[in-house]
């Protein structure tokens, strides 16, 4: 999933803090090794189905202790998987669900009428191990059909054995050509009310993906639940705010998959409901997109050959949406993402690509700021001192670049994170073969 | 200049038939070796003003004979270039020129007024010399004062020495990080009318670029002229129709350049004007169209780092803007590209990138045909025999490919060319350093 790869949602209502920021609030506290399984209430099971020819763990169940409020976001590819047909058309009806399952090596993608027939069954197999209504997410190979069988026998089991020390096993059966697991939870304190003092709750998820870049393989897909319990209009407000600023807001090659998803779980935590508009769910809404926000950087950093991660500001927008525009171009122009690779610090095909957006810029409103240096004000480039140009070169080749431009037209913004584009992307996809 | 780099056209409304339709209609023969000064009444000249610090040629002139009827197609980008805005304000109140120069090594880009200035200083040097009005481009380095005194300079002795023998000169002075340069030209038999018996005239181009994929030091040039006369609206329809299936039709990596302009200049043949709608407007389009196809041929086979090129046809599309998006999103994929460069026939990837525009694809209705061969129809893949696979293997490891999607939800059809993205590619653009 990139920022093309679901409904565009609206801005967010919700003000959010970036992810430095929620860090910083001390209402939110990381957990350290934290994943799914840090939520109270949930167990899962992990096992191999054999669908991987590699004998890797191939398939998840998640157990959520009872009904829980449940929202989605997916893919906005027209060709979009079996599973992700069958959730959608799930949520709509009920937005609850009791299980999960997700398999990988087989995305049951492109596969027709069969494939809608296998998604159905694995739900009704899983419903009837762990209760439902169950979801499915789906990732791995397209246009092979799913080994039904297999995967049946795999529901079967994995039911049986569910625990709560399953975290880590989840987060490897999920992943396709991922290098690492991807997981991360907090817990936050929610204010008192008039009639409950303060309560804290946990926040927790598992992803995969590096990158959007193996449809044949790969997909991003996170699932993140907590202990609060929510209604299914508060649920699906907080998955859009935080999918718009987390997984919206990464892009390694701006391609999306069939198969793209993330699903919200709400708890079942014996406590008041929160309720919209609440400062209560304010600070979960923060906390859910602090999870989301370290979900997407994990599969960042993952992103194929990848070896540099640039973070995009882009402030004095008109709007939201001009501003994405502009960091979305900028974040999937090859030029910027190559000269990320060179760590050449080149302003000119940053410029350039921001100004392929059409929104209308003004060149000399501009203000490009790179690793904490100025190098473009006022329509023109600024002289750099050798040492400074040093510096420039410097922040260029971190690990981590900053790439701050203001457009100087609002009050607007937007943060981007891309990889740079490496002669390992190329060789990863290209010698891969169906 | 790509598919984004300019006003997008409408749809054409003179039927052009492909480059190999045009090669093949009688009325129509390509000269080869053929370039900008096969057009009778033309001269230029080309000289090197050590603007390029190798010492190549780096500033053309040419001499249109007399006043002539001029039309331009320039980039997109927001922070286009001074001989962009010179030459687009220019055009709207006088749609005529006399003389044109070009300069390679430095774009005369995001240079604030100084580089307004000296665009201007260019023209009036040049209409001293050759008389006016006359137009400028530029191409090469971005945010780097042009050195003035030497192009004036340059100007000054280039229009002492122009002739008819110059047209290669002039495409090599007009090149950047090209390889090779890019000539062509056409003779059309333009038909007999009522007063007039058939005439023979003569169109020919010069033009730049290697993908766009070089902002500091690139940009995509193109110049056609004929000696047909033509008045402004004509030659305006004419160049927006062939730049529509020739220079918007390719791509190498998305990007548009600050200085991406394509000129069309009529001619001063004794002959009647060729007038709008009329048959020999028709076959002057279909010459046109097909010069402007063979450059951008030229500049899509010459595009950095590419080992193999891409024909994408898109049909029974719902119109010729979907048809044009589903194309685009598949030309512009990193995976279809890193799988062209690996030589991988993965349909995964292509149905994927098209199915990532929309505009409501039926997953039923597609059909994929690679180098001819079916590989998915009736929303599944089809199984292929190992002879087949093997002569899939073989047409998608050739240096060109054809990829062919029917969509089966309309009439309509577009065409673009792509390149493979290779290691190559990446070395290139992360090695230069600004």
């Amino acid at each position: 999933m990139t920022h093309r790869s679901s409904p565009e949602p609206p801005e967010p209502t919700v003000s959010m803090p970036s992810p430095e920021a929620a860090a910083s609030d001390t209402t939110i506290r990381r957990r350290p090794g934290g994943h799914l399984l840090s939520v109270p209430g949930l167990s899962a099971a992990a096992i191999a189905t054999g669908v991987k020819p590699s004998g890797d763990l191939d398939l998840a169940v998640v157990d959520l202790g009872q009904q829980v409020t449940a929202a989605g976001v997916f893919t906005r590819n027209e060709l979009c998987a079996a599973p992700v047909t069958v959730c959608r058309e799930r949520l709509a009806r009920d937005p609850r669900a009791r299980s999960i399952v997700v398999n990988s090596g087989n995305a049951n993608a492109m596969t027709g009428e069969q494939g809608l027939a296998d998604a159905r069954a694995m739900l009704e197999r899983l419903e009837s191990r762990l209760g439902g209504p169950a979801l499915v997410l789906s990732t791995g190979v397209i246009g092979v059909p799913l080994p039904i069988d297999l995967v049946l026998d795999g529901i079967d089991r994995a039911a049986a054995c569910v625990t709560r020390d399953a975290g880590e096993a989840v987060a490897r059966a999920i992943l396709t050509t991922d290098t690492c697991t991807k997981t991360a939870a907090v817990e936050v304190d929610l204010p008192p009310t008039e009639n409950e003092p303060q309560r804290t709750v946990t926040v927790g998820g598992t992803a995969k993906g590096s990158g959007m870049i193996h449809p044949d393989m790969a997909t991003m897909l996170a699932i993140i639940a907590t202990d609060a319990p929510l209604g299914p209009a508060l649920a699906h407000d907080i998955l859009v705010t935080a999918v718009d600023r987390s997984f919206h807001a990464i892009t390694v090659d701006g391609d999306t998959s069939t198969n793209d998803s993330v699903l919200l779980l709400g708890g079942s935590a014996t406590m008041p409901e929160i309720l919209p508009d609440t400062a209560r769910a304010h600070a979960l809404t923060h906390a859910v997109a602090t999870v989301a926000s370290d979900l997407a950087l994990k599969i960042v950093r993952d992103g194929e050959g990848a070896t540099r991660v640039a973070r995009i500001e882009i402030t004095s927008a008109r709007s939201h949406a001009e501003a994405r525009a502009v960091a979305s171009s900028i974040a999937c122009s090859s030029l910027v993402k190559t000269a990320l690779a060179g760590g050449d610090p080149n302003w000119g095909r940053i410029l350039s690509a921001a100004a392929n957006t059409g929104i209308g810029l003004d060149a000399d409103r501009l203000r490009l700021c790179l690793g904490g240096i100025d190098v473009f004000a006022s329509g023109l480039p600024l002289p750099l001192d050798p040492p400074t140009r040093d510096a420039l070169d410097t922040a260029f080749s971190a690990s981590e670049v900053l790439i701050q431009l203001d457009l100087g037209l609002g009050t607007h913004t937007a943060v981007m994170h891309t990889t740079d584009l490496t002669k390992g992307y190329v060789e990863i996809n290209s010698e891969y073969t169906t």
